[in-house]
C-alpha cells in the first residue's frame, strides 16, 4: 500500500525543493493514488475552524476521495506538549472527530485514531530515540519555536522529544506522503532521518523497514482571523467549523477591516480586508480579484454580509451532517474504536518487523 | 499485592537516610513479605559474573524465598543507551536469562520480562516525559555520568530520558520497592517525583495511581575484579557465573595481589588481597578477617588455592543447573514469553488506570 519517490538527494530542506518535489508527488498520485498512504492529523485542543479547514482538512479529503489511504492521527499525548494538563479530553477528541466526519472524512476508507490508544506505535520512541542526538533534539527550529512560544515555564521532555514522537506517528504505518506546512518540514526531515538511520544500521540494501516519508507541501492559503492576527482559537478570532450562521455573522460583523472604503484584493498592503476576501473566495470557489472587484465602492459592510452569506452558504451543509452526527455520540466513539483497532494491527505488524530486525527475538 | 512505607520526607536523597529508610523496610518486609513487590533488572549485555551474584542476584532469590513478588526486567533497549547496536541481543538475552534461573530465580514466582515485548509498559514514558523538564534530565547525575563514560560521540536521546524509562519499569507494575545500589539513588528519585508529580496532577488525594518506591540499599560488598580495577566483563577480570572450574582456576592465578606475604584483610590499604578474602569469605559464608587469620603466612598461592576452591565448591550446584537448562532453550524461552505475557496484563491494567485517571477515555 505504500511507496516513496525516489527524488534525488533528501537532504534538500529547501522550501524551493519541498515545493518540486510535492508537486511532483502530486503527479504521481493521480497516476497510482491506491499505491500512498498518507499520515495526517491534529493535537485535540479544540473545535477546528476555517483555517483548519481551507488549510489541511479539504486537501485530507480531496487526498481521501482521490484514493490516497489515509491515516488520521488525533494525536491526545501532544497536547501535553506545551500545558500541563489536557482536560476535557474526550469532549475535544470527540469534537474533532465531528470535524473530521462532518467534512467528508470516511472512516470506511480512512482510519482516524488516537495516540494513547496505539502502545507499539509509542513504543517506536524508544529504538528511535537511541537513534538521535539531544544536539540535533536541540537544534531543531520547530522544537526551538514552540519551547519559545511555551506557555509553560521550564521545557518539557515530552516537548523536547516531540519530533521523535512525529517520526515514530509517521513510520509506524510507513506513510509515504505527510501533507505539511512550511514550518513543519524540519520535524518530517528527523523522520526522514530516523528512517535512514534505521534501515542503514538495521535493515538490508534490498529491504529497508521503512520508506523515507515525503512532504506534500501544501499551498495553503493564508487566513487571517478577524482581528488581523493568526487564527487561532484561543483568541477567539476565528469561525469554528462547527458555528452557527449567527455565530458567523456576528464574528464577521465584528472583523477588523481598514479606512479605505474601496474594497481591492492586496494581500501585502490591506491584509485584514484581503482575508475576507479570500474567505469568501474560496467559499464562492471564485477568484478573490474577481470578488473584490464585485464589491467595489460597496465597502466593508457590503463585504462582510457576502463573506458571511458565502461561509454559512458553503458551510450549510457540512454543519448539519455535523449537528447530526453529535446527536449520535455512539457512532463517534465506534469510529474512534475501529480506528484504534486498524492503527494498533499496523502498529503491531511494524513493531514486530522493528524487533526482529533489531533482533530482538525471543 | 503492592505498598510502600509512610516513612517520612521523601526528598531526602542522602545515603543516611536511603540506608534507614532500608533498614524499615527490611523489618517489615520480614513482617509481612506478601504485602510487597519489587522491581529489579539487567541489561542484557553479557554473562553475569560473581560480582552480580554477591551483589543483587543473591538477594533477588533472597526477597523472592521471603515471599516478595519480583519483577525481573531484561532491559533490552536500554542496551542502546551507550553503544549504537544491540549485537547477538537473543544470545544475550537467553544467557542473562539462564543465569538467573540457575541463581535461584523460580519463574513460577517470578515475572522474568523484556522491555521490548511490553509496549504498554513502553507507553507510559509519554506522559512521564510531560513531567519531567529538560533541566531536570541533564542534572541527573547518573546520566551525567554515563555520559561521561559513553563509548558513543554523540549523547543520544535514548540516554539522556533514561531515568524517564527507569521511572516507567519501575512504575508499570507499582513496584513498592526497587533493590539499589548507591549509585542508582538518583534513578530512583526521578521515578519518586514522576509517581507524585503524576498523582498530584491526574490522581486524588485519597486514591494515588502510583505508589512511591523505596529504595532498598543494598549492602552489597564491594568485589574487585582480578586486575585490581572494578570487576567488569569488558576488562575480562571477572569470573562468570557460567564459568568453568578450570577457567576460575585459571582467573584467580592470575589475580593481582601485592608483595606482602603475610594476608591479612584490610580493604583500604590492601584493595586487591582483601577482595580475594572477601570472595573467599562471600563463598564459605564465614568472617573475612577469620578467613585471611587461616591463610596468614602462607601466601598468595594458598589465598588463590582457598579462593578457587571456596568459589567452585558455591557455585557448583548453580553451574550444574545452569548446564541443564542451557540444553533446554525451549525452556528459556517458555520462561520469557510467560514472563513478558505476566508483564503485558500488568501494563495494559496499569496504562488503562492512567488512561482514566487522564480523562483519555474513548
Amino acid at each position: 500500500m505504500t511507496t516513496t519517490l525516489d527524488s534525488g538527494p533528501s537532504d534538500d530542506l529547501g522550501v524551493a525543493g519541498a515545493r518540486r518535489r510535492g508537486a511532483e508527488l502530486e503527479r504521481s498520485i493521480r497516476e497510482r493514488p491506491g499505491t500512498f498512504r498518507a499520515l495526517t492529523g491534529d493535537r485535540p485542543t479544540g473545535r477546528l475552524h476555517l483555517g483548519h479547514y481551507f488549510g489541511t482538512l479539504q486537501n485530507r479529503v480531496r487526498l481521501q476521495n482521490l484514493g490516497v489511504e489515509m491515516m488520521v492521527l488525533v494525536a491526545d499525548y501532544q497536547v501535553l506538549t506545551d500545558r500541563d494538563v489536557a482536560d476535557r479530553l474526550t469532549e475535544r477528541v470527540e469534537d474533532l472527530v465531528l470535524d473530521y466526519l462532518a467534512a467528508g472524512l470516511d472512516p470506511g476508507r480512512a482510519t482516524i485514531f488516537t495516540h494513547s490508544a496505539v502502545p507499539a506505535l509509542n513504543q517506536l520512541l524508544l529504538p528511535f530515540l537511541s537513534l538521535v542526538s539531544v544536539a540535533e533534539l536541540g537544534r531543531n527550529p520547530t522544537v526551538k519555536d514552540e519551547i519559545a512560544h511555551s506557555r509553560q515555564s521550564a521545557v518539557s521532555g515530552l516537548m523536547f522529544t516531540y519530533p521523535v514522537h512525529q517520526a515514530a506517528d509517521i513510520l509506524f504505518c510507513k506513510a509515504g506522503i505527510v501533507p505539511v506546512g512550511q514550518d513543519q518540514l524540519p520535524h518530517l526531515e528527523v523522520a526522514r532521518v530516523i528512517a535512514r538511520r534505521f534501515n542503514n544500521r538495521y535493515g538490508t540494501p534490498s529491504n529497508p523497514v521503512f520508506p523515507e516519508p515525503e512532504a506534500l507541501l501544501s499551498a495553503a492559503p493564508l487566513l487571517l482571523g478577524t482581528d488581523g492576527a493568526k487564527m487561532s482559537k484561543s483568541r477567539g478570532n476565528a469561525v469554528a467549523l462547527a458555528a452557527t450562521a449567527d455565530e458567523t455573522a456576528r464574528l464577521i460583523r465584528g472583523a477588523k477591516t481598514d479606512a479605505e472604503r474601496h474594497i481591492t484584493y492586496d494581500p501585502v498592503a490591506r491584509p485584514e480586508v484581503s482575508s475576507l476576501v479570500l474567505l469568501a473566495a474560496l467559499c464562492l470557489g471564485r477568484d478573490p480579484h474577481e470578488v473584490a472587484a464585485g464589491i467595489g465602492g460597496r465597502g466593508a459592510a457590503a463585504l462582510k454580509a457576502l463573506v458571511t452569506d458565502a461561509i454559512n452558504d458553503h458551510f450549510a451543509p457540512l454543519r448539519a451532517r455535523r449537528a447530526e452526527l453529535a446527536g449520535d455520540r455512539g457512532h463517534v466513539r465506534r469510529v474512534l474504536r475501529d480506528g484504534n483497532a486498524r492503527a494498533a494491527a499496523v502498529a503491531a505488524a511494524t513493531l514486530a518487523e522493528v524487533r526482529t530486525a533489531m533482533g530482538a527475538l525471543y
